[in-house]
């Protein structure tokens, strides 16, 4: 069993009619129903809970961390992040959706601005699979159509990925590295591009299919924590 | 289920009494005896047997192959080389252990000359975990203690790999990055150094871990078959 | 002072007017032409000569070998291009341009099929830039526009790049990791998409710059030849 | 011509006397006298100074940047770490030696924690090359000794490096990353563990040759500035 908690900042579906309408459970509401299976047990949580939803108690039970945020990354408490980190680096699965990627947690983990070109303009998104050896792309075809989505494009000031999984095209000419791998600590990341809040992509069957992929990737491994500190030698020193 | 065939050289076990005692139903029988579990159904093949064991049949019945040889890597024969690297390509999973590194079918999968430093001086090894986030260490502690192995130091000549997963130390003064990880086609492919003939490292219930996580970890992923050759636009071409 | 070797198959110029319009002294004229500088000192050489022109002679005299070929491979020397891989071990920097891809070089060195899609239909490639740290995109601005190219796209069944430089964007619907890097024993390898031959592609400046800070980034590291052995322990080891 | 600032705490070679026996002139003077060459422009500063010696001034002027700091990690002013970070992600290059790992500044930049395992024993490192082909390691046999140093061991909480160059030996039975570089922003970093200030370290010639080799793979790359935010299409987006 994976214990996953999916956070959605869950503002502009409560702000913009025509947000509310593609999403009316909210974004953390699609992912939810889309990703739901035997052996996930979820729980979702947005930014105008307590704490953001995410209290010590909720994160120590979180093995699996989904997180869609946009509007307010500046509001997000500064504690709360560290807190996340924590859990990261203590083995905690982290994945990151789209608008996600600019949040000061993410950027924190990182080490760079995460920054990117962008642009809203209804416009085809295709996301190619780079490497059909990984587990984050079973079942899934060569690529993945989306009609209609938001555009990022490179460069994006991201530290060299780890594994990457997608890349996208987008009928404007840019090109996006929309699925990356990271470790962090003893935990793993996996940074998925798409998802803006006024198109239904998190109704769609493959990306549902991308995500409970990357839970089950990210999960943490089983081990005895990991010691830092001083050393006793293993070995007599001659010297 | 995941099918593993583990493949053994199995020419020094009957010719030498001293590797005889230590592995009396050769370093095959070991390894089967010590990742069995529910999930695996194992077989094995050897040297000797025609096409090696390993025919098509036996291939394409195969999800995982284990792969263990030293003093023969003249005589395998070059067709079940080819057999092999194409069901890697194809997706199959690939444990190399030990002395595997100089088979040609290794060097022609890394496309270098996998040479190293080397010495048998029955000298202690400690495999150290380098990534403790990966599933192939799930079990394992801080390291691995081998009182008595063979030596083999960098520079190894291989590829930079995909993963890092354990880097040894040894009593004689050199490193060895000892588990790497690399994607080949559809296939994953794991390199475990450990593993000298006249040593019970395959009696050792650690090392047992590895190789067992191993083969979930290259277990091939489930997916169309990825297509190659002349491709239709998907787009209109605008000139 | 590089010793630079332009290799160009130089069929297609010779049998067909239309490559011999677009590149009339070769491609490999055009990049000699094009990446002229005074640390360089070019010399070409040709399918059709003696060896490939690739003698033992003209390899030990090579720092950097450019390589372009496309419709023999099947021709080319199988003792030649040992030559060409032992020299890579050694040392010697390695471009790979456009349909050099398929050649049995790289495929050896690579160790997969290097396979992917392709389509010739004149049509738009912009190729982006990935890594802004990298010497090999000095001068380059975000990208590079090539009005007419032949389309790759993947899934390119290539190893992971140790280094992903550019990432092509293509008219018809599909992306490529279009300038990659790879380490093989002492030698460093950059392969190079663009320079399909009925294409002005090795006239552009940008694609010579490329090719240009591209020599300077693969010659060889001046080191003393790594020993690969036996090895006597360095430290004494108790028992 | 590069721009070289070697910036070292130089706390404790005016504190303890055993410290200014080893560097009289401060381990910034060792270091700057020891990788001294015709291309290179070098300045010093030091934690007493005010902002730390890092000014707007300097490190706008600074090409590449080389940070040794211990004791108070704490005291430096997160002022002067976003100044350097800043200009880090706009393409300065950055070298942290030995203690340096655990600064605000490096943990800032890597995401993790930075933890390892020490102990200080007078025991050797024996730092082997893992990559034979890379500039940082040119003039540099297949390891370099050092008699007596501090230890630091695995596993050693950073990010994957992009690339592996050495990896340390310790007598006492430790392995370590002791060279790794990264990408962030436009800026290259190369982190080299040996040189606690107890021992001659930075008086070594490898030690500086490697030191002179870093400052030329990390200076920064001739590029126009990278644009990041909203961005025009460049292809009419059909609908």
């Amino acid at each position: 069993m994976i214990n996953v908690t999916i956070w959605n900042e869950f503002i502009q579906e409560q702000r913009k009619p025509e947000v509310a309408k593609v999403y009316p459970d909210g974004i953390h509401g699609a992912i939810a129903a889309g990703i739901r299976q035997d052996d996930f047990a979820i729980r979702t949580a947005t930014f105008h809970e307590p704490e953001h939803g995410l209290t010590e108690e909720v994160l120590a039970a979180t093995d699996v961390l989904i997180y869609w945020g946009h509007v307010d990354h500046a509001g997000f408490q500064d504690q709360v992040i560290e807190r996340i980190c924590k859990r990261v680096h203590e083995g905690m699965g982290l994945i990151v959706l789209h608008s996600g990627h600019h949040s000061k947690m993410f950027r924190k983990l990182m080490g760079t601005s995460c920054d990117l070109l962008w642009r809203e303009a209804d416009e085809k998104e295709r996301l190619w699979v780079i490497d059909p050896s990984h587990p984050i792309v079973e079942g899934i075809g060569p690529y993945i159509d989306l009609p209609e989505e938001e555009m990022y494009g490179e460069h994006f000031d991201i530290p060299v990925p780890d594994e990457l999984i997608f890349v996208s095209w987008f009928a404007g000419g840019e090109v996006f590295r929309s699925g990356c791998t990271y470790r962090r600590g003893q935990g793993k990341i996996f940074y998925f591009r798409p998802g803006h809040e006024s198109y239904p992509t998190y109704h769609n069957k493959e990306i549902h299919r991308v995500i409970a992929n990357a839970v089950k990737w990210t999960a943490p491994v089983q081990r005895q924590r990991t010691f830092y500190g001083h050393h006793e030698a293993l070995e007599p020193i001659g010297k």
